[in-house]
């Protein structure tokens, strides 16, 4: 379909980009000696999961009951469910592990959790795998890799009978808040030492440690090496965003999502083009601005339609619900109005993709360059297993 | 079902504050002498709008053509569609209105628009009933009230053998920004002499102006009075928001509508309990602490899982994708992971509803008090006609 036809606000998706984002992502793995455990929690995308995974040893990273679903649905069975998790969900995970034949990996950080999953786990009857969660500095979920919670988890996952310890699991938030190539690979090495520091206090103490997990996009870019570290999660690399070349990971060609809007309004008094994608179809998020000085990329960044880069001095610069609003650092408006007419169609760049992308049901699929798709690809959604989008 | 049942996150509808909502705004309607056409963007439930429909005479404002299909399958047949038209998306309009015997009002503000459409609309051949948008100071769309554009578009409208002129419409988005009865009043008063404005003006160069529209939830709750205006359009009044509290709008006990959400986790480090309800489950709307000092409300409010107000100095003060991060302003970790333990459930209070709410497929309701649900209301959601949920 082209994109003239499509309508509006759509998400589009640049196949090249995806194929060269997730080929680029398997080549450091391979390299840093580690599994690549793709979170898609990004993309929600079985088509973007099998670009990401191909050659990989590892399964997933999901983040809801839905992904769970909806990828186990899709044929992959080995996936690890990375938000600490809440014991009244294991009725459901374990009607899904039965019923799609899923390994499904969780993670915990608290007594009190291990403690009624163990409970829960035994009255359903059903294994399942644990990673401990470490914090390696972002003060998100997690124990202390040096303290001694640590241990008394293992000890208690070990006194389960339904039970299965699997390593240790840590995500560096933190790398999202210091840009740069340099800053980046010290939260890297932060990241890998905490994993690394539990996963050995854990096996002195007589622990198995198959698994030692890592992982956020900036330090599965930047990290300049991953010993004693197992697999990695990153997740936004698929489709990257403004923040990611805002933090220097990644540059504007690389990334690969955008939204298709519609001109439909030229505003004289606020000098502003309105366009049919709003706070709803960009999401609120202004991450990107935030190692800017003032407001550089606004809600997006404007391309014409047929994908080239942005057009200079544009910005999203405010969104309501269902309406954005375009307006020119030049502040002439009768230029703007000149390349921006009714009804002409633009591509909005995301902040931050993964809030971009999430509340659309699929993907308008395109090659680089082209203004055709030649597919459309659908998306998990929403977070239970009864949201009907992955039913 | 029991709330402690529910997965979590789940969207929660306290049906006796949407009754009552509902109920004083037809009042108010009925007082200031105007039809209410409720705006159904905010809960975007057929179960909400014929409790905000109930005995008035109009029909429903909607904001995508997935809105228009969902209520337009529920037997709601009179929409105004009140985002700006692009004429592309006439072809969906016009099958949807053949197909569920719909009467569809558009909006125009822009000759090049009103062209195109009057040339679609003959080329489908499908009458079209238009409002011209009118700019009442707020600079998002609409054509000012005491401009030339005003009368042109008219005639343009006038022109076309398959359009009608419906009347004028404004919105005052602007009375977001200015909290306070008095203040709010300025504007309502503001809103009303612009479409007054703009319909005398048409009627004195011989157009039928049957419609003259005004409407945002402020300027409804604090309009004085709304002499010449035929219709109000207001839409978080159903649910409202802490938005709305902040404004001095409403009431805490007023909101309708709640987040359900687990604790999964303490983290000592930064003083911070862990919930499953993060940016996706909330959004990252940020409006209510815009006329508070610093970050009062943060993403939410917390309250307890029976409904009653807000924990004192509690507020979700960081959210990630599926992750929330509750703080105390106490400061006094220990005491507030006692108060709200591992497993706990709380409601989180939206900022802005319209943006929260939008993600879920269905509002778990339950009446004032009771933390047993009695229904499950299904919701629209997306844009378009095949996004799926409205199918």
């Amino acid at each position: 379909m082209k994109l003239a036809d499509l309508p509006t606000p759509s998400l589009l998706l640049d196949l090249d980009r995806v194929e060269r984002n997730c080929a680029a992502m398997s080549e450091r793995a391979r390299r840093l000696g580690v599994s690549l455990r793709p979170h898609l929690k990004t993309a929600k995308s079985a088509d973007v999961a099998w670009l990401a995974t191909r050659g990989q040893p590892g399964g997933l990273t999901v983040s809801t009951l839905a992904e769970i679903e909806y990828f186990g649905r899709q044929g992959f069975t080995d996936l690890s469910y990375a938000v600490g998790i809440a014991a009244h969900k294991l009725e459901a995970l374990a009607e899904l592990q039965r019923r799609l034949g899923l390994t499904l990996t969780l993670l915990a950080d608290h007594a009190d959790t291990v403690a009624e999953v163990a409970q829960r786990a035994a009255q359903l009857d059903t294994p399942f795998a644990l990673l401990i969660e470490v914090d390696c500095g972002g003060g998100r979920g997690g124990v202390a890799p040096e303290g001694p919670e640590l241990l008394a988890l293992a000890q208690a996952i070990r006194a389960s009978s339904h039970l299965r310890l699997q390593g240790v699991l840590t995500h560096a938030g933190q790398s999202y808040a210091v840009p740069g190539r340099e800053a980046i690979a010290a939260v890297a090495e932060a990241e890998r030492a905490a994993a690394g520091l539990a996963a050995s206090r854990l096996r002195a103490a007589g622990f198995e440690v198959p698994v030692v997990s890592v992982g956020a996009t900036p330090t599965a870019v930047h990290a300049q090496q991953l010993a004693g570290v197992t697999e990695m999660r990153p997740g936004v690399y698929t489709l990257f965003d403004l923040d990611q070349v805002a933090l220097g990971v990644c540059g504007l060609e690389d990334i690969a999502a955008s939204v298709l809007a519609s001109v439909i309004g030229h505003n004289p008094r606020s000098q502003r083009v309105l366009i049919d994608a709003g706070a709803l179809a960009l999401s609120k998020d202004l991450s990107a601005n935030g190692f800017a000085e003032g407001d550089e990329v606004g809600y997006g960044l404007v391309c014409p339609m047929d994908g080239r880069a942005p057009l200079a001095g544009l910005r999203v610069a405010e969104v309501h619900q269902e309406h954005g609003f375009i307006a020119s650092r030049s502040g002439d408006a009768e230029a703007l109005f000149r390349l921006l007419p009714i009804g002409a169609r633009v591509r909005i760049l995301p902040n931050h993709v993964c809030m971009t992308a999430a509340p659309y049901p699929h993907y308008e699929v395109l090659r680089g360059g082209s203004t055709e798709t030649i597919a459309r690809w659908p998306k998990a959604g929403g977070w239970s297993c009864t949201d009907g989008r992955t039913a």
